[in-house]
């Protein structure tokens, strides 16, 4: 049972258009914090965000604030849409505020590279007891924004949450689905990012459209055998936020992630390739903490190995794709969860 | 055991892609039947296929013929690259020259529409008792022969057999992964192309790339419930044949299923929409043959069905898209086959 009012955190272009949306269906009283003073003054008196999104025109019954008490005091649901990198920071700020049975439902898509935690984890480490869910899919604000049509999930353990949020976060132009698999929709969200970055050099390199969609279908092999071996459940990744999302960044041009690895494939170094960027190109956090994840938990992972040694200098592009097809021919399915018999189908969709 | 002689059955621009490849491999004698004597004569006489390929050389050591008999007479392996409307004719008449342990690889991506049938299926009818294969993954014939780098499946049945396709067709710039899910493989060559008529219709309406995305995802899950009930294995429709193929054809502009969902999207009716071509869309034929096996086996396939009505000429584009996005929300995974427990992984890739 969800109280009447949400805090969004974090005033990026996502947090933005789904504070506007919230505020506009008009079902809560909804709460967008900016950490900077200055942006949350602009937003509140031109209603529109200058910085990240400046076409959107917001209501005038959402409150924007700087204050991080004011916005969560009370709150029902805490939708956090920092980048990974202040995400610790900023939940843990919020602890202080936070109502003991408030909601958490994160937008990031990353790893917080301290812990190597998922955001759910992180959440349930600085803000004990609260439920905590994912919204995340193919999921690009600007279209969002602009009222063309999209599908998405809302993950949680709990499936009559689950189906509140859906409610809660279903606009006209989209369209919700529920998971009940928190982890695998969240690690999804990080390693989609570095297959973007790998997808991207592979077009920087002029490598084909045949090269990228091999890098999509075996990246998600790597992301499913990551995902199951942290508790994922297998048909989640390739569902809108396994494989929906990486479909998207590793092929739209106006992907952050895509558009900075093509720069790199081109040869341009990482800070030449973000020179500019507004906002953060989360696959580069993610790299490094998707590989140490996979050497963790013993899975193969040779494309986000690939991407984490460009990212972090030790090889160019060109090299990370020729050692990416001479490898051992091997059977698809090698290295990937067996999957158990197929049981009767549940109700058709 | 394969034999030293293989007949590429269809001189389009993948099997003179695949013929090429192979003779230039030098492993097998390789004969490239054509349909059109004027073609074969053209493609013996100027080293290259100037209808569907002009700018690829072939080796000298390729055989072109327009005679079905020399081409099948004592080979060991017979590769079908033949449109799925033709295949059945195509088929039947290799029938009075064919091996009795031939094997039948097939290239081709749809449905026989006379019995709704895949193409292993077919062989199986008109060539009873020899092994059934299928190549087919994520492959623009034009790259593939330009040199870059592509991934691709063979899928039989006997393992060992898969193991000598694998090797037959590797080649520098080509990776091949073994699978042993014939009619998963070939269900998805058959759905994917569907599919792209359906992603392109979008493009062409202009509704963005998130809702592409969301089509690609929500469309893989049409194929995994029909595929699974047809007796696919789950895991394949995530892998080339399925996913990456899906990815590749939805979003490249060199795809023509693609590329004639496109301009339907635009407001064309298919003659419009397909004039000029010099290849066949197979998915103008596979949308109603989809739906009729979806209807048969008992799954929702709610894109492929928009699809085919607005190919049918029975709703516009945006009514399609307008229906697709008002259905009730679900679960991400209602009506996909429940998987079993997750069991020991088997060896890293």
């Amino acid at each position: 049972v969800l109280t009447d009012k949400v805090a969004v955190l974090g005033a990026g272009s996502w947090g933005t258009v789904i504070a506007g949306l919230l505020a506009r269906a008009g079902r809560q009283k909804v709460f967008l914090w900016a950490r900077s003073a200055d942006l949350a003054e602009a937003i509140a008196s031109q209603g529109r965000n200058p910085r990240y999104l400046p076409e959107l025109s917001l209501p005038s019954s959402l409150t924007v604030t700087a204050d991080l008490g004011e916005a969560v005091h009370e709150a029902g649901v805490i939708v956090g849409a920092v980048p990974t990198l202040w995400a610790r920071g900023v939940l843990s700020a919020t602890s202080a505020y936070a109502s003991a049975g408030a909601v958490v439902v994160n937008l990031a898509k990353g790893i917080e590279p301290e812990g190597l935690l998922t955001m759910s984890q992180l959440a349930a480490q600085v803000l004990p007891g609260r439920p905590t869910a994912v919204l995340t899919g193919p999921n690009l604000a600007a279209e969002v924004a602009s009222g063309l049509p999209a599908a998405t999930v809302v993950a949680c353990a709990d499936e009559g949450l689950a189906g509140e949020l859906q409610e809660m976060f279903s606009f006209p132009n989209l369209r919700v689905y529920t998971n009940d698999d928190v982890v695998g929709c969240e690690v999804a969200g990080a390693v989609k990012n570095v297959l973007a970055l790998g997808a991207g050099m592979a077009d920087g390199l002029g490598a084909g459209d045949n090269a990228r969609a091999a890098i999509i279908t075996r990246g998600l092999a790597e992301l499913a055998r990551l995902g199951v071996a942290m508790g994922g459940h297998p048909w989640t990744f390739s569902g809108l936020a396994g494989l929906g999302d990486i479909v998207l960044t590793c092929t739209s041009h106006r992907s952050r992630n895509r558009s900075v690895g093509f720069r790199l494939g081109q040869g341009c170094s990482v800070e030449e390739a973000t020179a500019g960027m507004h906002e953060v190109a989360e696959g580069l956090t993610a790299a490094p903490c998707v590989v140490a994840l996979a050497e963790r938990h013993g899975t193969a992972a040779p494309i986000c190995e690939q991407v984490a040694s460009v990212v972090a200098g030790r090889c160019r592009p060109e090299e990370a794709v020729e050692r990416l097809l001479q490898r051992e021919p091997t059977h698809e399915r090698a290295g990937l969860p067996v999957v158990g018999p197929v049981l009767e189908p549940v109700e058709p969709c």
